[in-house]
């Protein structure tokens, strides 16, 4: 029983079992790319040799600077057949921090895009040590060094890599920078064991339940937590996997669905919230019927977009949270199958909470006062465990503290968990507002205004105040056409939350704005807002 | 990400979140008792208690001498609570062998049925060392030992164990012994680690997919190999749990289905054939309409069955394979999803198949040329590895044959595998009939006989030949007012075989020799015929 769990093992079964599967992706110049496993597991075989021949070596990270592809998921699955470790670079990010990320994590070599050339031409000056670079188009594209390598030419010359006897199922597979937005990005390594524990998990009916007969769609991107792992999910169990490549506007995405058929998507809740508008203006336009579930997370999807989905489109969104140092999946909000609930509200309530942890995570919150009860009501920062869940960040000893001294990871959430394990998370711990001493979730306030007709999105964040130290303040970006004063969303918040909830300020904004991952970036708006006086 | 993968977490998970969710079992005297998740972890922990309170340690292995029930159940997940090891015993052997079994496991301490002391008390004399005695039930039933404890009382007087730091993921959880028709009975150890991964993959839809919306009925004793780790998947993924106590009977069976709507049910051919006999005799009359798939293993399905179960009840049948020392997951006959099948036949004939390999199950087969190819068409002797595949038998050096040098189970089944990887088992290794150099597949032609109209039962053989060497002949059991001649069943066989394969002699039987996991068994057929002299 000594047989280590690694993603070479995941590749073997999917190129054994599974050759004539479809993977299928839309290129840069939007045509679609479209060929099998078999082809697939080929060129990742020579890929792993080409960076050898390249002199790379066992344990040498090898970056990727890309969209979802099929070259992306060639060098998923490459880099850690030849014993590297795959780092997927965040395109989002600033050149700066992308050239802090590739030197902290000592990068050997990248496989990036063409249309990132222009990116990458920024980065390249900054760092410290050769990067072999290889891209993947022609290696001339602009932008590109004179030095650099193409990616057909390479996998065209190379051998496919012969099986190798399996590494240690606890080496480096892969790893991730958070991309916080206070301090140093941080970076979060994923091992063999880790990465197959966690795909056997989402695979798992309580998660994602991928099966052989399922058509995955990834909309979250391969550089975020590893598209949730869905990509490594849909290869174990021979998937067809739909990869949308640079084009995630709504009718790019919404033409995918429709042709490729998915029967799984997964992205964060803004792009969702496109999609939605292009639906509605078309009604009855599209056939999106081949979608079971709709996995959305990075940030807490509103009660109003599930509703909304599934009254008007028939769409089942299914909330999902996690992180980046959980590899990511925490926890899913399937409803509990044999719950009665009171009303379909009380059901989309649920399902507007975080849901119960994954199998193996374990999940506790903390406040001042230690453990918090399962009751539903007390907040507390939730505190996570498990086979796939961090507990150090790459060389940084300096942020050991988001670690208990008994293992567990600090989320940062402020949550609540009720008597079944369902969490809610009622804010981020920077995020919170604390009133008179009380604790008021912004994240709260932010759903229940984004349930209003003319509201498209609401941020709240804390401003001072002379007596309460804190009070609520909600930045608000109307619906074009759309009209709605303070008074009114304050009545319609009215009925949904203590009266010390309700916000004292409501702004009228144009946007809000966002990070690279595309969440809610409050630590600029408290910027925006810094001077901010109320009245007492 | 140093977290062990444990029994311990499953069963933490299991009480956390789905405290509400059915237990339910028939009773030896037929009524039925339900009770819930939160009081059968409350008794697990009670019961682990206890154990230690009896001076039972870390590692000691703990046996069961029981039918599936709740009790059961308890002990499954209280004996790895407390560090020990679940020792299921195997109630359908000779006392002789249950007590070299024992003996050789050293077992510590038994819960038994008060149904099975009469069985235990010729037991009991040729332990070697002292075993506690724990009667689930009364402790002075007939054939208990003067200091025979009572279950119920020690449960009652235990305070739950409180969680402990988890135990090394590689420590022992269970034991079974192989119930091998030649030589003596051989332990299988599984650790916590092989498994919970067996867990982990037996929810996967590729292999039983069960999910917390699952009313699972293992058929199968909880002495098999687990249960096939039905009881383990079901618990870990919160699904409602019916077990049939000792009443295997079809209309006992029949009457669980009807009455507490198992969406999955697991079982040996065996169960199956006696309950389609009923219901073929009552048509109409049962509502079995919530069963999603029966798996059924233990010995090759006829594909007769398989259809029958579909085109006359609507029931899917599943095929698994596997053995006590794969824990004892190998393979399933889910026909691919995207597989484009000529004809209904073809679908039929794919799922008498034992399907392709369950994730990180290596497979190959090799015959006296080396390893065979995948063609479909060239046998050899199945080998497998994986993190639930035992690498040596407890404590039996001299049995160190039957694995590889490089690791793999020797599976003693005789195989083919086509391209897409799916495994036929033609034979057991020592039943395949080996005719003038060629071999012929006594379970294909065995199968084959079984969907003759008149057939209930076949097994074949082989018997001496002076030209041929071995010859087979095929012992049958008609049903009972139906009528066939040997001309008749050789016409029958004669397009779907090479004329070679025909048996050359048909003996009409009263019934199969059985082991004791009602397997045919051949052994002593081929006895019984051993005298049988074919012309040349």
């Amino acid at each position: 029983m000594d047989y280590p769990l690694t993603l070479s093992a995941v590749f073997r079964r999917a190129e054994a079992l599974f050759g004539k599967q479809e993977l299928v992706a839309r290129n840069a110049d939007k045509s679609i790319h479209r060929y099998t496993y078999a082809d697939w597991a080929n060129r990742a075989r020579r890929l792993a040799s080409a960076f050898e021949s390249l002199g790379l070596k066992s344990t040498d990270r090898i970056a990727t600077l890309a969209w979802n592809h099929g070259v992306h998921l060639e060098a998923y699955f490459a880099i850690p057949l030849m014993g590297g470790v795959l780092h997927t670079l965040n395109l989002r990010l600033h050149p700066d921090e992308i050239a802090y990320i590739a030197n902290h994590a000592e990068d050997r070599a990248v496989v990036v895009d063409p249309s990132l050339l222009p990116l990458w031409e920024k980065v390249r000056p900054q760092l410290k040590s050769k990067v072999i670079e290889i891209v993947n188009g022609d290696p001339k594209s602009p932008g590109a060094s004179p030095d650099a390598l193409g990616y057909e030419t390479l996998v065209a010359a190379a051998k496919p890599i012969p099986d190798r006897p399996d590494v240690d199922e606890r080496s480096a597979a892969a790893m991730c920078y958070t991309s916080g937005t206070t301090g140093a990005p941080k970076g979060v390594v994923y091992s063999h064991r880790s990465t197959v524990i966690h795909t056997m998990a989402q695979s798992m009916k309580s998660c994602m339940g991928i099966g052989e007969e399922d058509t995955v769609m990834p909309v979250v991107p391969m550089f975020h937590a590893n598209a949730w792992g869905m990509p490594f999910a849909a290869i174990m169990n021979g998937a067809k996997l739909v990869n949308p490549g640079p084009h995630l506007d709504p009718a790019s995405l919404i033409d995918l669905f429709v042709k490729e058929r998915p029967t799984i998507v997964g992205g964060v809740p803004t792009i969702w919230i496109a999609v939605q508008q292009v639906l509605e203006q078309n009604p009855g336009k599209y056939d999106l019927s081949s979608i079971r579930a709709m996995y959305v997370g990075g940030s807490a999807v509103p009660q109003a977009l599930i509703e909304t989905y599934e009254k008007k489109f028939g769409l089942r969104i299914v909330q999902a949270w996690g992180m980046t140092e959980m590899s990511p999946l925490g926890s899913v909000a399937h409803e509990p199958p044999r719950e009665k609930f009171a009303s379909d509200d009380d059901r989309f309530k649920y399902r507007a909470k975080q849901g119960r942890p994954a199998p193996f995570v374990d999940i506790r919150a903390r406040s001042e006062d230690g453990i918090v009860p399962w009751d539903g009501q007390t907040m507390g920062e939730l505190e996570v465990r498990g086979p796939w869940i961090s507990s150090a960040y790459y060389n940084r000893p300096d942020a050991a503290d988001r670690f208990t001294d008994d293992g567990w990871f600090k989320t940062g959430d402020i949550v609540t968990i009720d008597g079944s394990g369902t969490i809610q998370v009622q804010d981020r711990s920077k995020d919170v507002i604390k009133s008179g001493g009380e604790w008021i979730s912004s994240v709260a306030l932010e759903c229940a205004l984004m349930g209003h007709p003319a509201v498209a999105e609401a941020a709240v964040i804390s401003v001072e105040h002379p007596k309460w130290a804190e009070r609520p303040l909600a930045a608000v970006v109307l619906k074009p056409g759309q009209k709605a004063s303070p008074a009114d969303l304050k009545q319609f918040l009215a009925p949904q939350f203590p009266k010390f909830w309700l916000p004292d300020a409501f702004e009228f904004v144009e946007a809000i704005p966002r990070t690279s991952a595309g969440k809610f970036k409050k630590s600029e708006l408290r910027k925006q807002f810094k001077d901010y006086r109320l009245a007492e």
